[in-house]
């Protein structure tokens, strides 16, 4: 068992074996029945939305074949293969590697899985990863004293906080307040106001930017996916994967701009059917299961699904099972290409955030 | 003249007569001919747009009634009427008046009309009011050092680049840097990035909200128009109108949440008459002169006008008049509302930077 009342501080020496050390194996299987929330999701839909919307589905224009299948799965692992190499490179040259801290508060099953991902991929490229974990009943100074240790460890180049930190009435995180401890230079997941201003404003670059959003793009990128002067819609503004994935669509980073016209869809839009029905390129971050159908999508259009939503299934391995913001098999049928869940966006969330790390090593040790 | 040559600095002490030590006459006289470039654009819109879109006028849904004009001018007023009191209120109480200064490079002549009628709202509000002025030929530093002073300076309170920053082969100036050295409590603009990455978040709130954002819900709240579930579109991505506009908009801050579903059309956006047209609030800041003809409307829709655009009229008074982005003649019969050039959007603007310096005053000396 974890033992919860103290933090521990746990370093992964690239052996998943040492992983029991911290995790008990029950804790590092798959969530049974994890909860619903899985992104930092702020708007509530109107469940009408999640109810009557089974018109029939539309034909695609082009021909009855199905929807080309995105391969997140496997766009992520080419990403993972080219950053093992880096990872190599930097070793034999500098005897260093990039690290990556994570600090999980309380056991939601959902974030441990979460963290169990992140563990695997550190292992698979060869990053040194740390962990710090902190009891559900943790002050929020234990929280910014475990991320300051990590901002002055110097084996340490990328440090995320794992969301959503937990609320009840007892007890209240306030994670602004603990972002504003994180090093900008550590801030991998990209959350910090000031990196999200410099996404936002043109002419200035983020530090990194967001893994999700970073993800979606490299998945269009990756597809030949046409963005420029294209209407893009994303479902659902959260300030971890809407907002910053907007901002990348509509004017892009660095040497990639992508001109999109984008419009952010969220609880309180009128018709929001109609709108998605809009968009060349959607990008469904809602976090409510199945509630993008076939008939809120345009012929042809393509679809990134961001929602990772269990659902109860008594027929599955562990009674329940994954599906997304889209349905699935209704989206098939009409859009020209789709990303599955799981197997799309989520891997290449993780292959974002070690690029993010792998770029912050870099820029920590001087190596190019 | 202007001593061009050297930095100097001239405290408003309530009183326009002094300006004319600073300023010649002919300097504050409006401008004959300016640039054409009043935002911050980026965007360079195809000639095409400006050209072939006088399609045939839709009439209004309602009736054939006009639309109604959004006073910005005497919304301006009664803005300023309060802060009056207030700087009143604050001189007898603790005997001190909010101060505002301008960092003003080189003799742009919009640039000097804007800097004159901001020097006219301190005058009317009872502000202190300081400008830095520097040649065109000056060094990045010596924009800097400016801002420094004005940071450490306690009679001021709110500090303003006036933008845009002269750009030539021989001289770039970096707005990025030159913004990073503005003390953030003193940034009554908003432009910097940690001010934006606030706006931009849920959940946090920026010290200052960009003011012709501000101005705009500022008037769409005064003239009763319904923003929540609404379809706006934002015509120009601007850091300084057109993202802060799409920001609010969508979620509003503190106690105002908005909830529009925004989209941005800008000089890629395919299409941008079809999209504009679905808007029932319209921002229009693309700085391009009747941009949007009456075609591009939604019968009814609320119509604001932030650009402020000169064109030659040898019959005016100067030889030029200002025009905004929407072609008022054809909007009027067609939208609900509509804001006019001048008098529409511009003055709350600068109702908006006094406010803007009354918070940050009131926050620097305690004074509530």
């Amino acid at each position: 068992m974890i033992p919860v009342r103290m933090m521990r501080k746990m370093v992964w020496e690239r052996s998943m074996n040492k992983l029991s050390r911290g995790l008990s194996s029950s804790q590092i299987r798959k969530p049974r029945s994890p909860s619903l929330v899985s992104l930092d999701l702020i708007d509530e839909w109107s469940s009408t939305f999640t109810r009557s919307h089974s018109h029939p589905i539309q034909k695609s224009t082009a021909n009855n074949d199905t929807a080309r299948i995105i391969d997140g799965r496997s766009a992520a692992e080419e990403i993972k293969s080219s950053i093992a190499i880096e990872v190599s490179r930097m070793k034999e040259s500098i005897g260093k590697v990039p690290g990556l801290a994570v600090i999980l508060v309380g056991q939601r099953r959902d974030s441990l899985a979460y963290v169990r991902n992140k563990i695997m991929a550190c292992h698979e490229v060869g990053f040194r990863f740390s962990i710090a974990e902190l009891p559900e009943s943790c002050t929020e100074d234990a929280v910014c004293d475990a991320l300051s240790n990590y901002n002055k460890d110097a084996s340490i180049h990328g440090i995320l906080v794992q969301l959503p930190l937990p609320q009840s009435l007892e007890q209240h995180f306030d994670e602004g307040k603990i972002l504003n401890v994180l090093s900008l230079e550590k801030d991998v997941d990209g959350f910090h106001p000031l990196n999200i201003g410099n996404l936002a404003i043109q002419g200035r670059e983020p530090l990194f930017i967001p893994c999700t959003a970073k993800g979606c793009i490299e998945l269009l990128l990756s597809s030949d996916v046409e963005i420029v002067g294209k209407r893009a819609v994303v479902i659902g503004r959260s300030n971890i994967v809407g907002l910053p994935t907007f901002l990348l669509l509509q004017c892009g980073q660095c040497l990639q701009r992508h001109h999109a016209t984008v419009s952010i869809v969220h609880a309180y839009s009128e018709n929001p059917e109609i709108i998605t029905r809009e968009a060349d390129i959607l990008v469904a971050a809602a976090g409510v299961p199945n509630l993008v159908r076939g008939s809120w999508l345009k012929p042809g259009a393509v679809v990134l699904d961001v929602g990772i939503n269990p659902i109860e299934d008594p027929e599955s391995e562990h009674g329940y099972r994954l599906i997304g913001d889209v349905c699935f098999e209704e989206a098939v049928r009409i859009a020209s290409a789709v990303t599955p869940v799981p197997g799309g966006v989520g891997p290449m969330t993780v292959a974002m955030l070690l690029l993010n790390t792998l770029e912050a090593a870099k820029r920590a040790l001087c190596f190019t």
